[in-house]
């Protein structure tokens, strides 16, 4: 019994430490071989202590990456509201607010907390220009030659044999390639509803999928949503009968980070199921968990062919090169077809640079290192949060992806607050700008998929700073 | 005088071989060189032979290519008719023969006159092979940075170069890149109409903008169209009251083959003017030009900014590219944000060949290759169909570009032609195709960009002999 003393011993003083605070949020522990020098005891003996604490929530293990202090049940700061959405009635896109801050893009000198796309320094730029090279030379065609409007072949069955996670449920034939997922949703929209027709959305709502939605003349019926359960299922039921399709982000959602539970998955699905109203599921994050392992999307669950699966690899790999796809159950050859009409066919070449990158199994080990600097990341932005923002700051509790969510004292304009940021380089995106009802005003967007830097963490200083200023 | 004499001895014996038909439509002159060796004169007294032929409309030259047998006085086969365009109640749109004509496009041992691109042997496949791998070496981000909205910058300003034929009335920034022709054509559509509106567009008509516009809930109105003048305008004046936008093709018109004149060019947009109607010129054939120059465009007289000008390198480059451009006028922000919600931006790698291979250089000199190889081929399939098809076949007069259309014996159905053919391993694309309103079902249209084999020869003899025998 010696050994288990032990290790519930050192158990102990790591548990003091995170009390005390002498170890915080996000630090990472000692290696184990570190900890095994310093404690004087068996590798072994470590690893027990480790997972003792692990399995008190905490600390989180990250495969080859560590054991970090998650500290779970300390939070220090609570969880965004539900809030009640405002009646249609009093509609105010958010138009304007979405150009002024996406004028910025490319705006040289600016900590870009604004963004949904990864930074450089997290994507494989050596690896996709090997496989560039690789496709320019085996290209006999030069690349003149019309692809299929279903799309790529060989990315098709590519993407097929990676969505494991439906266990075999689809194949190279029930994809279609599209120009990322925002193309997706848009055909998907356009496949399953006719101008006039609502669709409901998540609030907070990725606001990419109002503007579709507004540009196919088609209403936006907000549904509120928990930051850890995602849509409010029996808000949604009531709407169903008036509905032509659901389009949500149901993994890592953006805004709010949520992975929607298995259960709610199900239950979702069976709810569609009894209306005939088809899913638009946006999973372009699923990829990007904390976990231990990707979450189901709904299409799992799905027997009807009513879930519409979407997906890209414009938030993990390559956003310019424009490539995503979409699942689309019964509603394929009516996709197919817009797309042949539109386009005749995608341009073959980032679909074979893709499909390069793919069969040399590079994705599986980048995403593994993506996951990684992402954790780390996201623990660093909620320390830094916890200690410049408010004590009353609310903040999400992403499950993976690179969204934060923020909801401020209510006294605080985001929009203000924006101008002021970019004043002194900071961009970040405004809680209006997720809503067709001028809502989430005190809210803000933040990307945490960028290099971290001592800049960064001073900017969220600042941030912090002038949070507190106006209140 | 003995010298005129002699040009005018020289330029007799030819008109008489034209007239016996030792030299036949089509034929190529001997070289100046070769004629100066045979009739044992000056270089300078052929010349001057050759001139007077082409003066009488014998001949004409083709620069750096020769001199050929056109012989437009002696035309054998008549101009198809412009027929009387049948109600609207009647429609029916022709989607299941392009499916199945489509359907074949990579069936492998088939004479394929039925696709709207240029044959292998037409396009510079090694040029643009080195632009690809100068792309990817100078390429930084690997491809992943997001490109504008509008268009890669480079591509833009290269392209507002290349018209030339506007004489400096557009600069890049009117220009937006889009995924091919139909792509702009899509988007110029959704920007100046809603759905039940109405479209004025040629009969026959590319049934790929019949397929945008029904995808689009409008309404197609088709205008009497003359095989040399183009779009009827009295007929249009009369619908435009009742119209939204016009579409057509104005310089060597799919299927067609007309080049509007310019006076109809003008009244065409003092019309669209006088009603304020968009007009969407869908140009994409205007460099493959005959005759001594590039036409201009109904654009270059459009004073109101009401012709959205679309463009695009897939009939003279790289189909697969799928680069487009518009020059949208007055439409220009509205087309942006669309293509930004449809699809964020355009991928970058095509763009940034195109952009290479125009910086060196490479197109003009394209250009003139294909349209003399398009012209050699276009005397050949005139022959061809007036050597092996019915006397009283009717045959267009294209100016450029690479269709024929053609107007068979009443009693010819050519859809059932078509399965006839197909079974001979021979694809043409039946006149169906080209009306919502069951009409041409006795045209078709060959393509004449393809490698001008014994095979394609014996094709067409084939294809007259099965005409022959369905009478």
């Amino acid at each position: 019994m010696a050994k288990d003393v032990l290790y519930l011993k050192i158990a102990k003083i790591i548990t003091e430490q995170i009390q005390s605070e002498t170890l915080q949020f996000g630090d990472r522990l000692p290696s184990l071989r570190s900890a095994q020098k310093l404690y004087n005891v068996s590798l072994n003996t470590i690893k027990l202590a480790y997972m003792e604490l692990e399995s008190r929530s905490l600390v989180e293990s990250r495969p080859k990456f560590g054991y970090f202090v998650s500290q779970t049940s300390k939070r220090k700061l609570a969880l965004p509201s539900v809030i009640k959405i405002k009646e249609s009635g009093l509609e105010k896109p958010p138009q304007d607010l979405i150009d002024k801050v996406f004028g910025t893009i490319s705006h040289p000198d600016l900590t870009q907390f604004a963004l949904g796309i990864p930074g450089k320094s997290f994507l494989p730029l050596a690896k996709l220009k090997k496989s560039m090279l690789n496709v320019v030379k085996n290209k006999n065609d030069s690349g003149t030659n019309l692809e299929p409007a279903q799309g790529n072949e060989n990315l098709r069955r590519e993407m097929a044999k990676w969505a494991l996670v439906l266990e075999g449920k689809i194949t190279e034939d029930d994809l279609v390639i599209t120009s990322g997922a925002m193309n997706a949703i848009y055909h998907c929209l356009m496949a399953v509803t006719k101008p006039g027709d609502s669709v409901a959305v998540e609030s907070p709502v990725y606001f990419g999928i109002l503007q579709a939605i507004h540009l196919l003349g088609l209403k936006a019926v907000e549904i509120p949503t928990h930051p850890i359960y995602g849509i409010d299922l029996n808000s949604l039921k009531k709407v169903l009968p008036k509905i032509s399709a659901c389009c949500f982000v149901t993994n890592f959602n953006n805004p709010l980070g949520f992975q929607m539970p298995d259960e709610n998955k199900k239950e979702l699905v069976k709810l569609i199921t009894e209306y005939n109203i088809p899913l638009i599921e946006d999973d372009l994050y699923g990829n990007l968990y904390f976990g231990t392992e990707r979450p189901k999307p709904c299409k799992f669950y799905d027997e009807a062919d009513l879930v519409m699966w979407v997906g890209s690899v414009s938030k993990t790999l390559a956003p310019g090169y424009r490539v995503g796809w979409v699942a689309p159950g019964q509603f394929k050859d009516k996709i197919i077809r817009q797309k042949l009409v539109q386009t005749v066919c995608s341009p073959s070449f980032y679909s074979d640079v893709i499909t390069d990158f793919l069969e040399h199994g590079r994705y599986d080990h980048h995403l593994r290192m993506f996951r990684n600097k992402l954790y780390s990341n996201y623990l660093q932005i909620q320390k830094a949060v916890a200690n410049y923002f408010p004590d009353n700051t609310k903040v999400s509790e992403p499950k993976g992806g690179f969204m934060l969510w923020l909801e401020l004292d209510k006294r605080i304009c985001t929009e203000d607050l924006y101008d002021e940021a970019f004043s002194k380089k900071i961009s970040f995106a405004p809680g209006r700008m997720f809503s067709q009802h001028n809502q989430y005003t005190n809210c803000m967007r933040l990307n945490y998929a960028l290099e971290w830097t001592d800049r960064v963490e001073s900017d969220l200083e600042k941030l912090g700073k002038m949070i507190k200023n106006s209140i």
